[in-house]
């Protein structure tokens, strides 16, 4: 039928999951389907019938269910997968990216078989070596498979210089490459408030320690929390990229994309500018990088090859 | 300054509470206060964190702040609270309202104290009394202080006949009277599917079970939850309330109002339709009810005295 | 493509059409193609040109392109249809009839030529008439030929009915039958603020007297204009009905629907209440009338009637 | 009271008056007063019903009302002025300014009469002198005299990179410095593409086209138009601005300031990068230039300069 609203498949009914498909809902982006695990199918309902329930109120028309059975994902045109375990205390590196390396191929499989042309974006950590194990175990197009980290990053990274300066959310524009966290490369020089270049508003030393706040914001939030890791700002970057998919934006936002030569790296997801629009990732921006940047972005490929290392 | 920002205090950083603020900025009604006691301010420092990091992506301009001191409060707009501890297996009704009988008194102190001027939100259960309670202890004008249940209620109501109906949310209404949850008083004769009586789309006995299904409506999601009650739709609807006051809109809104004569109701508070604007409560309106509505009415309003009776 | 944009053609482009495409465009619901005539088409593309300018600031991405020629329509999911003359001193109604008529026919091998599977909004007055004019030349299934006059009439009577009582649009409800101006049929005990019968809060006298004021509601604004006629509203209702289809929300809204046997009418497009979503009207909804409800009823029938015996 | 609305005037009721005011509505800003001279208060009166009636469709609430009468304006928080002649063939430049001023002097007494704390902006041509008109004829300080242009022209240029590169126009930052029209000073090394510099994207040649064709932006609708001028994005640079303002956003938005030192100016009114917020201009934003744009703003301030000194 020629109006069909899109379906969309949030993997995952924890905090960020549930926020997720909160903020996709309000939007009016589609129907949105909280697959869970059947330890999890009852919370996943509750949440999802507690969100319709907001729906008179807000005014969206929108239909959410939470459920434990793929089918009820079947044809899906949008998978968003925010499942997979946390670090824990006393957890290695190595126990995190091989546990989630496991969700992520089950959740594969179930995608290969009830959404076959969906697009697909992978929030779950580590994102780089996750969203490149969806690659791999479902064989869909690079296009369409699509990690999220730099959104987020770059996000805080302008809430921390809106905050510095006293001025708008809206007219600051911030840039990051690479990896997510400590790998995170921010280009201040690309980084502007209305136009103005930051680093004529702002100290270098200043400027240096709110990069450092921005690839340690990931664990800001959970120190604070306590129990827990951030969830409002992971789910609405994910929804931004959504966003961008659903309405055929051909937005220009930071990935996790496959790369196949640009910036001289190849079989390996890294975050890079890409312009996002229906066709997933459409095109992979390549900008001129200095010295530094070139290094620091290899650094941060050499950080992602080392978890990829310990995929099985 | 003609153009003051409104400042919006949120009593209670739980998941309600939470959400109530996240609302609130991305509606961009004002600056928001989330205030819990000392043992949660860093958690409650954390979502207001994670939320300003949202706010570039999705496009608000709005301060959040997590704080455990009412000293940050100072001059608020307006109050919401969500403070209070919820009903655990084993508690006595009685104990639930003792407990959060206190939690009320201390709250009003510090409003008394800090925001003099506020108009006060009321979602604490169970909730007419603890209204009651805010008015008695601010010694503020009734008008000022409102009780949220009826939007809740009636959203409720309206999200169960749309799915049952397959028709928009947005053209359902539904008319709900009386105390929160088994003592609510649904005016089915007043609900209506695009100006359509749901009388003449729902046979009697669908309605009633809907109508059912709406007063455990709570009792719903927290079965599914397991663990916690629902946040989404009565965050949603403490926003829609606040909004009302905030744009000066003249909503008509099921609230829990203050009651002097009334219905034939004195020194009570009460869910009954009212006209919510700048003012807070701007006017009840009373309308017309049959004898079994009247005796239904009755019932909520003894419903509430007997909880009121406990209140120290 | 999964997520191809919808594509919009709105035909006419002066103030309701402009208007339209304006809306259309800010809720991002698809492309607009804003169709005029060769000595138009200038015009035209200034207004669609001037939209795309505010589209950095107001924060949407649509294509909007205003032309003459109609293969820039193809494959268009909806058409708009808001082309034709108004009355003009001197001008008898046979002759706007026919005149419009003429310009329906022109556009409907338009329709057929480029976007066989759209949908059609009509308004074009005499709007029942002229749908019925589309859905004749057309051939196309009468859910996807829809006419435009309740929306409209309803809003202008909600508009009318808030300022009466001070209390917010949104929660006036509003309900008509029938044909548009001086033959619509308010439903006044169908009517309601926040749920409360509005007989119960405005006298019959005032009622009456709001009643007229929305019949000649089209009028009202002529007058005060002194050259031309309303356009926000209308373009607003065009808007409603169409967000309802492309978002398939299963809207209750009244619309010009095509009876075959409903209300006892038959080969006759009438303003109905009617279920809106992907599949256009995909419901007519009867409801119970009394004798002096049905008599105006008829009554509406049968000026509609007369105008189609004008149609050649 | 605590939640008054804010209360907004139009001068102007033509097509940037009126499509200003329905943007204020939409948003939710504010009660808005379109104001015309007596002649022209009926089609005033008629557009501000025919936006109130889109309200419930809409779903605003705002009180919108045509008058001719300034105290109808009185207490008003913002003032906006569209009103004024625009340029036609054999008119002068100096007939134009002239004009222009005399409506300036009279709109600026009743400001002051009726509005005395307002913030105002300007749209009317030339909008430099115009402003430093209603800044002289006031007395008001200089924060709350505010010209519009560079929002606009950094709009049109915007939307002709984002539609030369087929990206979205929310990524496309550009930068707008000097006079409006011809004297407009482009700050290309300023302007990227989700921070991307466009002169890495786009020729050098192809660049300098496309200031060119923003440069006479303004001229291109009027040609396409025939008879008027554009008011789509005008109007939206307007409520761009009123929204940082009201809401007090602390954007940083190109506007038409008054200078007394900054960037080597005095006693001029003149294009340059400013903080908007509740304050009206609360900052000026100095950035380096470079000698061509330094020479380009010397060049535009001359323009402006020659303007002034045509005003009585």
């Amino acid at each position: 039928m020629t109006f069909k609203r899109k379906k969309i498949s949030v993997i995952g009914s924890g905090f960020t999951g549930a926020t997720t498909a909160f903020l996709l809902a309000q939007k009016q982006l589609g129907d949105v389907v909280i697959v869970d695990i059947p330890d999890m199918e009852k919370p996943a309902k509750g949440k999802a019938l507690d969100m319709m329930e907001a729906a008179p109120v807000l005014g969206f028309d929108a239909n959410i269910i939470g459920t434990a059975d793929y089918q009820d994902t079947s044809g899906s045109d949008l998978v968003i997968i925010t499942a997979g375990v946390a670090r824990k205390p006393g957890m290695s590196r190595d126990d995190l990216v091989l546990t989630n390396q496991k969700v992520m191929k089950s959740v594969a499989k179930e995608i290969i078989n009830y959404s076959p042309n969906a697009t697909i974006l992978v929030l779950t950590n580590p994102v780089d070596a996750m969203t490149y194990t969806i690659f791999k175990e479902t064989g869909f197009p690079k296009e369409r498979v699509i990690g999220q980290s730099g959104v987020l990053d770059s996000a805080r990274f302008r809430t921390f210089i809106a905050q510095e300066l006293n001025l708008s959310v809206k007219d600051i524009t911030g840039f990051v490459l690479g990896g997510h966290g400590d790998d995170m490369v921010p280009l201040v020089r690309y980084s502007f408030a209305g136009g103005v270049p930051l680093t004529s508003l702002i100290s270098k030393e200043r400027l240096e320690q709110i990069v450092e706040r921005t690839r340690k914001g990931g664990a800001e939030i959970v120190n604070l929390l306590g129990n827990g890791s951030a969830y409002y700002a992971p789910a609405a970057s994910l929804v931004e990229m959504a966003e961008a998919i659903i309405l055929d934006q051909k937005r220009v936002l930071p990935t996790i994309a496959y790369l196949e030569g640009e910036y001289g790296m190849n079989g390996i997801y890294l975050g890079v500018p890409t312009v996002l629009g229906a066709g997933g990732i459409e095109k992979i921006i390549e900008i001129e990088l200095n010295e530094q940047e070139k290094q620091a972005l290899s650094q941060s490929a050499a950080s992602v090859k080392a978890v990829m290392n310990v995929l099985t």
